[in-house]
């Protein structure tokens, strides 16, 4: 797939290639402005719900973070520009502080967006001193924390496209995020077929001297079997999608896991999230503004319970995570549609390969949608968390949420690997969250 | 009691000559800006809680008001400059369109605050030319809708100041609304005494031929038989409200109404809204910072609960609004701690007579606190509403609710007249609500 | 109106004769005893809402209040059955003890419907010998609290009646609370006239020497004036109601107040309670099983809300309770469709004058249903509690409720005079509530 | 371990004999009514949460359960006591009818607790016609459902022991379910060691010949690869527990999940349900009245959070389900402290091998508590739900839960089997679970 020049600026980034830290530290820091930069001040203020944080809070947030674990720790006689700012963007550290209540972020006007961005030059300048003039006892220590910190500000990217949708589409006045984003190619659908695995003793995870970056809950590699099994040929589309609304899907309890049930009958959800119908037509709202829903493009938005639904409907399954993993492995590339396309929404496959031709490898595993897996999200076999404050970065969210795995078209590209396992509770519906089918062999 | 030059301008209303409309117009216009001018753009957007509406969410309304009962109705080929804004700025006219959702006015980021400043503006001039060039058969329809709007934005001065103080109280970093607000004055208590009234027939109620502006709910004048009474020659004090907490008043259940004895038990209410205690001194949140609690000021930001539970333990009562109102009436002048005072709280009453010398009227009757009363607001014998929409300005909040008189510090001076009912649930304690004692005669 | 003799002993009580004080005791726990009798011992334990309280509380609280304002005090040696029983049974004394949360009451099996039996029948035999040897010094004490006290039984009766019907409607297998009540009479409607009032300074309140029996909130007696007004010749019918219904009434904001409005679309509320349509038949849930809504019987189980909104529509306003009582207090007699009727709910009224005739004082101002008026529960001017937790009887609910007057067809006969103020919030409709409309003179 | 007679009869059942069926359904439907002996009528009636149902719903819903899925299909001319019941006692069969609210069963009086006695002798005695006359060709499908049921009836038996202490505990007279309980004996504590395995490709579920009765959710048997582990010899102790609250377990953040520490907060919990500290010693609620807590004992009635903060506090983990059922799979027997052994709570473990020795099985494999285990409750790859409205049995709560193994004190003593999954939400802690300690090998 051959993907158009970026609507913003996200360069390539380097984490595993030290020497070179600073430049991917402040390539990461512009890409990061660079979404934000389409916004009014108004929008950076706004917290549409208790999951969603103002944009504000998001570009403060991975600043504070590079000062919590880099600058305090290691420059000295660093001064932080303002000592409150540490009670305030802390976003979940229980062990550090005692963080301000997540669903009050919205009710912060101060400090001014202006103030953020000071906040973010003064720590990036503390930063440049600090990279290039490491203590080197610390060397080691303080790489690992800097590729960390890249990383959690590349998440952050991503919830800033998710959260930046969300706060736009409350507003009546419906709002444009960019007119200047790629309209996606109108495209044929491309049929669904099925890729036979063999299973048997598989690994999981990321390989111990791997030289690629991943987070803790990645690791340690370890075996599973896996009985056979099929893998859809792409994600479900909206076409399909539609049928299934069409044909009573979200009528029918013996389709849906009880809580879902009762979830979609208490919030009235009749469709994926951001759709409206007008007649026989369904539009979406997307950051480039209400557009048609296009039936050849991943169904995106839905919650798990969705997912799972619809897959029942179908006489399938989610895939669990570990066969996801094992199929992605096998992936020639990790390429697909990622934030750099300019897109920010998921787009139709292209037809690569003969159509039906099911030895080829199935297509879009990578980017346009998170694939929800059939696996809670819980830690490997002597998963370890890291030390101190950081320890709580993926743990303790060990309960209550579903894995999804392959990262959308709002992650940076650089920040997907097939080991990468994202999470987020069975009824969210804000993250560009679709599926994937799989079944047993031999159905 | 004379009172320094305002912090910012908000210059005589005189609404009652009609062919100084347009410049009284200009006049509370001017006003409004001057009072957000010391605000960041961030503040605007803000809804601290359901109550509490974003600065410009009031901006925009009262702009609306203007153009939906005015503009649209008598100026030829007025367009407005957005429609949707109908929508979005609506308060609460049921039977005009269907408003957005109150609760939901803090997820709007746009219109922009530069945009609803060009709202203003736009609809400013288009007020000048229907002013300037006023159709004969509606002049004085005209006329009236323009006091009322004036009225009406001089209602949402106030709330300004209410909400942006509330907004301002959410955030740690204890931001201050305006440096340069009037310090008031050290003084000594003035100690409190009781001005006896006879009672019998009394008027209530804004004279059928009055010249002063009045809302539908202050008429019509009627006759109300009082018994014999007394009443407070001020209000109750901060020092007196601080022996009341000292001595258990909080955790006496026999001192309260029954809701709010559930009310403060659930909230763990034991002290006014933005009261903090600092070892053995008491500070509060003004719009000029924190502060100390000034012992001889009246007390502020309690609920109808606090007061009637007050005046339980002091062996007293709340006033009737007819009793106020007759006291009221017969006042020499209508001075007061006004917006204007540029104080923007509640300051120590002076003692402009011989402490105890009954035979004078109550001081601080008006401004610095509004005073609950123990009437609940319903509608007076004969009361009607103005016809179409604009009937819904007062009559249909006539339930749940008691009403307050008096103004306070953060009403405009031309605003308030002893007839004004002012109403608010008896829980709320965001406005600048304190009380004054009353009692049997001969007790 | 002659009525059949009652479905159960409801036998009259006649506190101001203290010599009778045993009789009129024993009297009325009978009958608090006979309105229980048709139940299942399963009925005694369900509280269906917050309000409710399941039967056995009630027979247990009524009981725990001879026990502990009379049996504690001045029963010599007096030893309780189960100390436990003070902190179950304590209704809202919260001077008394803490009592077991309200809405828990339905939690609670034990002590069984036997055990509380037996609690009633210890407390009726301690009862008789106290009042079989009154000590004289406290003899005035003990009869004021012995009419208390069946009086207080009196309401519980009247609230069993509305809390069974609740309780039972809840049921699909729509239980019938007694198949031996009286069947109401089929009856023409009576066409609504108004009665003129002049108005002038009239008494309200239970006069100071009088010899009924009166609750502490009909006191002092006092003068109020009133402007002449007119007052319906009957309550508003199911007939009249139901073209309320048909004409839109529930669809249109202009007729409702802000808080009635959103409770009616919250709550999706388009008929009184237990009302249920059936193509072009309505049926109401009654003691007496489902049955057809009589078209010329008062409506019934209607919030102040809807009474409110009905009046609008009908270009009339809901009664002062002054009002109310200035014409009450001109009644002949005080007869009416009262619980010693035996049909437990409204009959139509019958047109014992030739209609039309307006000289003649209204129709059903006692029995049938309680009538909202405009009148928020206030105190009284002068208005003073009983000393000690027989203070928190009334006072402490003087917020948040609107008043109703003239008893209902579960009130026991003898419990009813002009002067009596019962409330309940604005929102209630389990109450046998309906209305009577009022206009100013002369439109 | 050697077992006193029960307190109450639950004799063996023997699904798998089907020649014995109706032996075994009328068995267990005795067993049912002995464990409700001692209930007052009124106890039946309440809900104290909307998890719990009240006793008289659960003897209803598991003899609709019969009528539903054998008496209508299969037994000619069979007319059901009442149409009505249908609705109300269907738990959650969606595909069914729309069953009645889960959180208002505790509103219905009636049936009554005779009555439903009365449904189910009447449906005994249909179910004795079609067993001892079943129609060949239906002949399997009978049996199979009749074990489900009888089943499903053990499972509510459990249900009962759980609710109907939940429902004794709200209420302060303290209610005792049976004074007639065995004591448990006082023993020393076991020292707690580990037992190691090596782990490797493991069968995990019912193996597909297994003459054994399984629910759906056990289904299929399949290979998975266990790393080499560690299980404790048996659960972890009140002791144990204790010594974790009072070196401030629950003031830690760093050992609790997100949604565990935000639970415990919000509830306030300190310990386990049902403790209650006086002084220096714990007390619990058990059924059998308020006792001192047994130091040597299981820890019950924690949640999983609690469970799992445990684990990290002792720097191990909870097991798998895998690694459990492994474990459990070369147990010698399956016995335990059961329902039947009559004490209705975990007892202390008897040092039945030489302390230390860990070459013997683990502890209480069996019984006591419901072992928390790691695992989030998912389908086993393969899984098959039952067709038809029974499909709904366990598959559709398939999310938001985890998994517990082992069975219970409470549990019947034939309804247990290694394979066998309960589970429930990681917040819950009215059942009576516990947990056991593992770890990676070479820790």
């Amino acid at each position: 797939m051959s993907y158009q020049a970026p609507a913003y600026p996200l360069p390539a980034v380097e984490p595993d290639a030290p020497e070179d830290l600073l430049t991917a530290f402040r390539t990461v820091r512009a890409a990061t402005e660079a979404l934000c930069s389409p916004l009014e001040t108004e929008d950076y203020v706004i917290q549409s719900m208790a999951d969603v944080s103002p944009p504000k809070w998001h570009l403060a947030h991975v600043t504070w973070f590079y000062e919590t674990f880099l600058l305090k720790p290691f420059l000295n006689e660093y001064m932080p520009l303002n000592e409150t700012y540490d009670l305030l963007f802390n976003s979940y550290y229980e062990t550090h502080s005692s963080p301000f209540p997540r669903p009050r972020r919205g009710l912060l006007s101060r400090p001014t967006v202006a103030n953020v961005y000071r906040y973010r030059h003064y720590v990036n300048e503390a930063m440049g001193r600090l990279l290039n003039n490491r203590p080197s006892q610390h060397s080691k220590a303080i790489a690992e924390r800097v590729c960390l910190g890249i990383h959690h500000e590349q998440q952050h990217q991503e919830l800033l496209a998710m959260d930046i949708k969300h706060i736009l589409a409350q507003n009546p006045l419906r709002p444009v995020y960019s007119k200047r984003l790629q309209i996606p190619p109108g495209r044929q659908p491309v049929p669904m077929g099925w890729h036979a695995y063999e299973g048997g003793l598989v690994f999981v995870g990321m390989k111990p001297h791997s030289v690629d970056f991943a987070f803790d809950n990645e690791r340690p590699a370890h075996r599973q079997y896996l009985e056979p099994f099929e893998l859809a040929t792409r994600p479900v589309t909206n076409q399909e999608y539609m049928r299934f609304i069409e044909q009573g899907g979200y009528q029918d309890p013996a389709l849906w896991l009880s809580d879902g049930w009762h979830l979609i009958r208490e919030n009235g959800w009749t469709a994926p999230l951001y759709w409206v119908r007008d007649g026989a037509q369904w539009y979406h709202f997307s950051l480039g503004g209400w557009r048609p829903v296009d039936a050849s493009a991943p169904v995106c938005h839905v919650s798990f319970y969705e997912a799972d639904a619809y897959a029942r409907w179908a006489g399938a399954r989610l895939p669990t995570e570990a066969e996801w993993e094992h199929s992605a492995t096998h992936a020639r590339n990790w390429h697909g549609n990622f934030a750099e396309s300019g897109y920010l929404q998921p787009v139709a496959a292209e037809a690569v390969v003969p159509a039906g031709d099911l030895r080829d490898p199935p297509l879009q595993m990578f980017g346009d949608v998170w694939e929800w897996t059939g696996s809670a999200y819980r830690p490997y076999p002597g998963f370890r968390t890291l030390s101190g404050s950081l320890g709580e970065y993926n743990g303790k969210f060990m309960s209550g949420q579903m894995v999804l795995r392959g990262g959308c078209c709002a992650t940076p590209a650089r920040h997907i690997r097939p080991t990468y396992r994202n999470f987020f509770p069975p009824s969210a519906r804000w993250a560009f969250s679709g599926f994937r089918l799989a079944r047993e062999a031999n159905e």
